[in-house]
């Protein structure tokens, strides 16, 4: 006799939430070169669960770069095979002083769990995993075929990955993938992410003078690195926010009108948005589109960091002799990456003044996603979270990134179920990172009943 | 029987060096809190220098801040006293990677000695001390008599000099100063500096949303620092280098003709200039003014330093809720430094783009200063230089701040003589400091025949 899913993930609640904080204090960064051997043992603690969990052929998929954890388990014959995707690397926890807790000592207070990666994405991808145990250890088998594909650069870039779909994609033998990597809506709204904006990660480098020069001898004649990198920055969008790089707009498509009468719908208070999830002043942004309309369905571009000169306490009155800057775009429909970049490219190198030289690399790129809320998969997916949340699911897109997305659509040629259990006030990224207990436990119970849908 | 000055410092070469090389290990970095004992050391160093040396009521001016060091003589009635100036901090030496040898390892490569500080201005401080020595030693009595001030934080505005200043200025007693912390226009070409500019240095920080935000989720609404501060900045000048704050040339005067003759009989070369001193890829600044009255006689801006969101390696996709810059402006003739920063500060906030606020504060200011060429202590100092050097003294000006000039003249009443043995390519604030030690030792010859001829 054995015990149903439900029985084991409700009789299992601390073990999973044990298990979590275990993950969540390996400081995984996979931006971060010292943080390598952290990496590993993120990878390690993946393929000691997934081995307990019962799933089979686990191992490591070695190459240059953070390995990807991969198991499956295929005992359903004429089933379908669902993909489930995750990432165990997170991004850095910096700036550290802002944490009201340290990033990678897990805390909990009220019904959220705080700790870089809570929401993005190991809480995410540690309930795709309980899901599955729950199902193979509460009913001793699966309704349908897995395969686990947990990747550890994500948020660098994910070339290993994108290596691995590229030899791999038709080979993996899946006929959807489960993307948990989103987030729902509102609290208590169960969410379907159809859509993704694509990303081009850049580094500008300006030089000025061959070395840093007094102000007072050379000022009024010497060329500046930061004020020349300061005008290439302020030359890139008009004050409007409109991105002024020749061509941008280019191949973006205006919105269907259901979809904007759809997001017209949600609920979404302006006000509420700007006090509670931004934080400034005021919002800005193109005229003549909504608030989602400007985050899930139009191209943006933003600086992430400048440095140059002397940043230290108290005055150094140098003209700077380098700066550097960290600029990504991000890309909606048909917009080509390699096209945004060298108009981006060029457009820098108009910009840049006279006495200045100018080097502008790609970090890394990745296409926009759209996936049809027709799918079967997808429907069903809309069914379980329905089940679960007791609330009509919502279509949404998301203004991020999830390259994993194209890349199995493009090598796999599959769509991927973005089932998502963040918060907007999840703080991803950011300070004070955190993920909604509850949405923990409810996002383990709707993997289950989605894999036994699909099952039916 | 006494030696002659003369044959004091020509027999002392190496121990004037050695004592040199030993200022120069201390690290007596001004703007840094953590070399606040490095600071104490220096001035230590000081005394018993100038204890050594016959000096007299040696001491240490405390205060807030760091000390000054102070000593006399004043056995020669009736004859002129001199006041000399240097100061003993120094800058930081980052970018550390950029040295051919360690900052605080001096080492001689050639006739020039590498270290921070060794031509500002600790080099140049040793050469008054060793002058003054030598005429002690050498002769047993001065020809003037002489008050050192020497002070610790002039890089970093100077504060507890201009408080003593303030104070006690009238009371100094002295008839002008000899401020030793200027450069030679060119090699083997004997200098006085009758003009400097004066400054204003800044700090501004601009704050976008309450904590760095995901860039996928709120790129296109959110404002972005960093965007910000680049706004500002550019909308500091036009691209000619023209500063565009509202007023700021209003209290510029133009240049005295006869002053503009005599620069342009100065050996300058600008392809040279550009090639060996500033190294870009060309010289920028305001149309219709020469380099020379570009760096000397007109104002300018320059950003010192910029920092704000993520700037380790590789790719991080946040918006960042602050940005910093440290600004400067270097001031001619009447402008005054009040003035300017509210002219300064009034124009940054009306270049602050919406959703983020400003804040800009003044770290330090100094008024510019000019001396009369015609004074009896200037020309008197041109007759020891051209002796010295057997070669015809010029007069320039400079485009840095040395507040002291202005402070004596405002609150001790007296001219200040500088007379500085650097050389252009001494590369002050910057990496591979350096001091020609020929420079050295006339510099202490001609300090030497100036006090003597000042008391014929």
């Amino acid at each position: 006799m054995t015990m149903s899913a439900t029985e084991y993930y409700t009789s299992h609640r601390d073990e999973f939430l044990d298990g979590l904080e275990r993950f969540l204090r390996i400081p995984s960064i996979s931006t971060l070169p010292q943080h390598k051997g952290d990496i590993a043992r993120a990878a390690a603690f993946l393929v000691d669960e997934l081995q307990a969990a019962g799933l089979q052929n686990t191992r490591l998929i070695e190459g240059e770069g953070n390995p990807i954890v991969s198991a499956d388990w295929m005992g359903a014959p004429g089933k379908p095979t669902v993909l489930l995707y995750g990432h165990y690397d997170v991004q850095p926890a910096d700036p550290l002083n802002e944490w009201a807790s340290p990033p990678f000592e897990p805390q909990i207070r009220g019904d959220d769990i705080f700790a870089r990666g809570a929401s993005d994405d190991k809480g995410q991808t540690y309930l795709l995993l309980k899901a599955v145990e729950s199902l193979l250890q509460g009913g001793g088998e699966l309704p349908v075929n897995v395969k686990f594909l947990i990747e550890g650069e994500e948020e660098t870039g994910g070339e290993l990955l994108e290596e691995y779909l590229k030899v791999n994609g038709r080979k993996v033998g899946a006929d959807a993938a489960v993307v948990c990597d989103t987030e729902m809506f509102a609290p208590e709204l169960p969410t379907l992410c159809v859509g993704l904006r694509g990303m081009v990660y850049t580094e500008i480098e300006v030089e000025g003078p061959r070395t840093d020069l007094h102000s007072g001898v050379y000022g009024g004649v010497a060329p500046n690195a930061i004020q020349a990198i300061s005008e290439i920055i302020a030359g890139l969008k008009e004050p409007s926010g409109k991105v002024t790089i020749q061509g941008f707009y280019d191949d973006v498509r205006p919105s269907a009108q259901a979809e904007l009468s759809a997001w017209a719908r949600l609920p979404f208070d302006e006000p509420t948005y700007l006090r509670t999830e931004v934080g400034s002043q005021a919002l800005v942004g193109e005229e003549g589109f909504s608030v989602l309309e400007r985050i899930w369905a139009r191209p943006s571009l933003d600086v992430h960091g400048i440095r140059g000169g002397f940043v230290g306490e108290g005055g150094k009155t140098v003209i700077p002799a380098r700066a550097t800057a960290k600029v990504s775009m991000r890309l909606v429909a048909e917009m080509d990456p390699g096209e945004v970049f060298g108009k981006f490219r060029q457009h820098v190198e108009s910009l840049t003044p006279a006495g200045t030289t100018v080097s502008v690399r790609q970090l890394s790129s990745a296409p926009a996603s759209a996936i049809d809320p027709g799918n079967r998969f997808v429907r069903t997916a809309a069914r379980a979270l329905t089940e679960v949340f007791a609330a009509e699911t919502v279509y949404i897109r998301s203004g991020g990134s999830i390259p994993v997305v194209g890349l199995l659509q493009e090598h796999a040629g599959i769509p991927s179920v973005m089932m998502g259990f963040g918060l907007p006030d999840d703080n991803i990224h950011a300070p004070n990172e955190k993920f909604h207990l509850p949405n923990f436990y409810r996002g383990i119970a709707a993997v289950s009943r989605y894999l036994e849908l699909l099952g039916e």
